[in-house]
């Protein structure tokens, strides 16, 4: 079948929301240019704990997870800085681990700007938070918007790594 | 023998000054009062490679490093970002994976602001780098300046870690 090399090959692609607090995560089963929705959940830390060991649940609960849904590739946000600086050093700091999590996992990440994550979503680079939750929901074929935040923003990731495929 | 409780048992801190491209370390023991200075180095990450591959190796050499020097204890400078909030994302993303790494070893870990720092080795909190450089030669009895300066700085926070103590 020509012109449909990139769809015909099976890929899950675990998309990550990176937080020290709550990280998020989704996986997408993208087949024969479908895609579908496998599962998707939060990493929450205990804010009691010392960051060394709120990064070490980050690091080994994504382990777990990909050793249960088994991804072929991952897809994250790209670095970005909004007002406050010293929580994005914490986003920076766990999504270290993360990266460091793919690596051993030997998972190729794909990184996206959240523009690029909103028009692969919603198909225009401004959108509202709410318009690209609904949008996931509805690619995915869900009853209800994933929850929490985080985990409906991981599943956008991941979609957009998809999305682009299908751009190709 | 009392009022010698701090100096009275041994203890070896691994100072780490973090960084993509360079991650400085330096351990000092700290034995009767005393500094002495066990070893120092860098860890540069090759420019070629992803930055999953170089978290990656900057995570397992800080592993290999504390296998051979034994600390027993961690010190490092506090997040802080500078004028470029890029490049203190990718060290950031550094901490992260030595925060994880000094989990995994099961050390403790003191932060210290850059002022802790000048004011612990140097004895006031504004310092010039060379001043604070040769500082940290003349503590440790060295011949020379350790090179490069990532090294030093992270001799730097050991220094401050092991001092702090002497003023307690």
């Amino acid at each position: 079948m020509p012109g449909k090399k990139a769809g015909s090959k099976s890929r899950r692609i675990l998309g990550i929301d990176p937080g020290l607090a709550s990280s998020g995560w989704g996986v997408v089963e993208f087949s024969d240019g479908r895609l579908r929705h496998i599962a998707h959940g939060c990493v929450n830390t205990d804010k009691e704990k010392s960051r060394s060991e709120r990064l070490s649940f980050i690091y080994t609960s994504i382990l777990e997870i990909a050793k249960t849904h088994k991804p072929s590739e991952a897809a994250m946000e790209k670095l970005y800085f909004g007002r406050n600086v010293s929580s994005a050093m914490l986003v920076a700091e766990a999504r270290g681990v993360l990266l460091l999590a793919l690596n051993m996992l030997e998972l190729d990440l794909k990184e996206f700007t959240p523009n690029e994550i909103k028009k692969a979503v919603v198909g225009v680079s401004r959108a509202e938070k709410n318009q690209i939750q609904e949008m996931v929901r509805f690619i995915l074929g869900l009853k209800e918007i994933p929850k929490p935040d985080h985990a409906a923003d991981a599943l956008g990731a991941a979609i957009c790594a998809a999305h682009e495929t299908l751009l190709k």
